[in-house]
């Protein structure tokens, strides 16, 4: 089995996985069988230690992508009679509106630009400005442009302010530290395919249970109700529908591989090598970055697209594919951008050499940066 | 790669997938990506051709278990003042029940016993008293016995007197004939762990492209809208949430062995033969399916517990399990049973041994069966 040529993923999710992970999909396994309800529960446990909610949290598993999870967190955590402020900077924030307008949840957006992390005091300002606000859905690490959020500050205020937070944790659990022992954060939700390196189709949700207990009843979707997939795990040891037993095998294994890495501390500062390899490369080759270094996560970096008028993504795109790596369309509305990820089981090294593979491209496409 | 010892699952899906489909999903996959949208295209258009549906039906993948893709259906599908019929013969039609409880859309239970195929008469009897019924949500077959709703006598009585026909063909779709060309079936939903022997992570609904274009913002969820899906995939050629890239690059190498091994008509009777060799050896064991025989579908077999005071399911299932073969439990409310599937890469030779280990164990465990 030779797998040699695939193409590196430089994208969000799916990334490029490790073997050891992929290998892990070769076993079948019975949902009812205790030794698949013993994996869930282990990766359910790993998962909350790694954001250090042992004691208070409990995590849900879900089949589908992280933003089924995300959707099942708001319809079950949040009352009709709620009121959600959504700092918004970026698609996926307006994503949790479009599902709270679904839901027929009343929000408050924070308008935001996409390179503008919310603050504190902003948050403060509109709990202030508008007393209804019962909650927060914030986005840590906004993959549109790969903006950082600041999460802590962001925690405090709303513990201060006595508002619920719900952080979508999609891109960064796994990857940045997040730590729920100081206190604010009611629900984390993120995905297997993300930064914890596994295969994409389980989202979970880590919520402070005494929060979950109380929303029995609430979701108007069967299949995205949280309260009812726990209450049948906690009752049963097994997923409530048929569950994505080779996903989730996967995810254990990927389990294993970041905790041999050295968890959060070691996979984010892989990544940041990683990007720092990608930024100083592509910089050399005179394509700048979108965001400014302060806020840049290392995640996912926005590049301006070369300023020249026969730049075309897809031929740009098409390029780079050709010698073995996959970049990600741009997602901001106003600037002709293109993303390249630097998360997965890759190092410095891949990107060094797709940086060149970048360059060869911009030569073979003819195409001016400056 | 040793992969001899794991056991074979006898069970509705998760069910035991063939080295190849499990082989498949030791690539990588970019979501934005020609190669996989395109494997992505085929498979839908493979999946509506299994059922006859290529001029008039679309199919539409979604993440998650079939439940989600249920749900997603009834959701996307149902005016909100529709009324459903749900003939209910088991827990998979009582499941479809509480979905529409959820949703607040109004329904009519017709109530039948759990080895009782619902009958054309009495759908139509359902229809003349209450002509407010705008639809049909049918379990073909209905896998907490193993009964098979006779599912063209029910799309014909739909058909003549103008009903809308939603089929949950989660655990025949693939086995059991189903030709959309006889006219009356609006959707079917089924996924991908089920007879075609893929690995669960996705469902989908083949539906009536006229109906679903008409279905535009009913949803109440953004998840599981599935005309928001359509239409996304229609202008970009991508899924709009992460897809489950591993399964569905498993379930294009389900769908390539299942069209060389024949199509329905092969699988299907090669799951007939599974049946009939399991069925024989365990009447030969003094074991007693559930059902009468001309309401046994070959996927799922319900036998009776051996009526001796001394049986534990738990201690059964163990012991079979260490024979090498997973069994599933029961799922009737008044019966004490248990069963076994027929289904996934298998052979009337492992339904054989596995009779064989069964009773290995009946008298290991020291069970009278009569």
């Amino acid at each position: 089995m030779i797998l040699g040529n695939d193409p590196v993923l430089l994208t969000p999710g799916p990334l490029t996985t490790s073997p050891a992970t992929r290998e892990a999909m070769l076993h079948d396994w019975g949902s009812w069988d205790t030794s698949f309800n013993r994996m869930t529960q282990s990766v359910c446990a790993d998962l909350v230690e790694i954001v250090h909610g042992q004691n208070d949290y409990v995590c849900v598993p879900l089949q589908g992508s992280g933003t089924f999870a995300v959707e099942a967190a708001l319809g079950t955590l949040v009352p009709r009679d709620g009121r959600v402020l959504v700092p918004n900077n970026g698609a996926y924030c307006t994503r949790i509106i479009r599902i709270l307008q679904r839901l027929g949840i009343a929000y408050v957006e924070l308008a935001l630009r996409e390179d503008e992390p919310v603050t504190a005091a902003a948050i403060e300002d509109a709990f202030n400005g508008d007393p209804r606000i019962t909650h927060v859905a914030q986005v840590h690490l906004e993959t549109s442009a790969g903006l950082l959020n600041p999460l802590d500050e962001i925690a405090a205020v709303c513990q201060r302010h006595g508002k619920r937070l719900i952080v979508d944790a999609m891109s960064s659990l796994g990857a940045l530290p997040i730590d729920l022992r100081r206190g604010g954060i009611d629900a984390l939700v993120s995905a297997s395919g993300k930064c914890l390196e596994g295969v994409p189709g389980m989202g979970f949700v880590i919520v402070r249970r005494e929060l979950l207990e109380a929303s029995e009843g609430r979701s108007p979707s069967l299949a995205l109700d949280l309260h009812d997939q726990y209450t049948y795990m906690q009752k049963t040891t097994q997923w409530r529908f048929t569950p994505p037993t080779h996903v989730v095998a996967a995810l254990r294994q990927a389990l294993d591989t970041f905790i041999a890495e050295g968890g959060q501390p070691e996979r984010g500062a892989r990544y940041v090598r990683n990007c720092a390899t990608l930024v100083d490369g592509m910089k050399a080759l005179g394509l700048e970055p979108f965001l400014k270094p302060e806020v840049q996560a290392p995640v996912i970096v926005t590049f301006h697209a070369p300023n020249d008028p026969a730049w075309r993504f897809a031929d740009f795109y098409a390029a780079v594919r050709d010698a073995g790596y996959i970049l990600y369309p741009g997602k901001l509305t106003q600037v002709e951008t293109f993303r390249v990820g630097c998360i997965g089981a890759i190092d410095a090294n891949e990107l060094h050499n797709a940086v060149a593979a970048i360059g060869r491209a911009l030569v073979a496409l003819g195409l001016k940066v400056r």
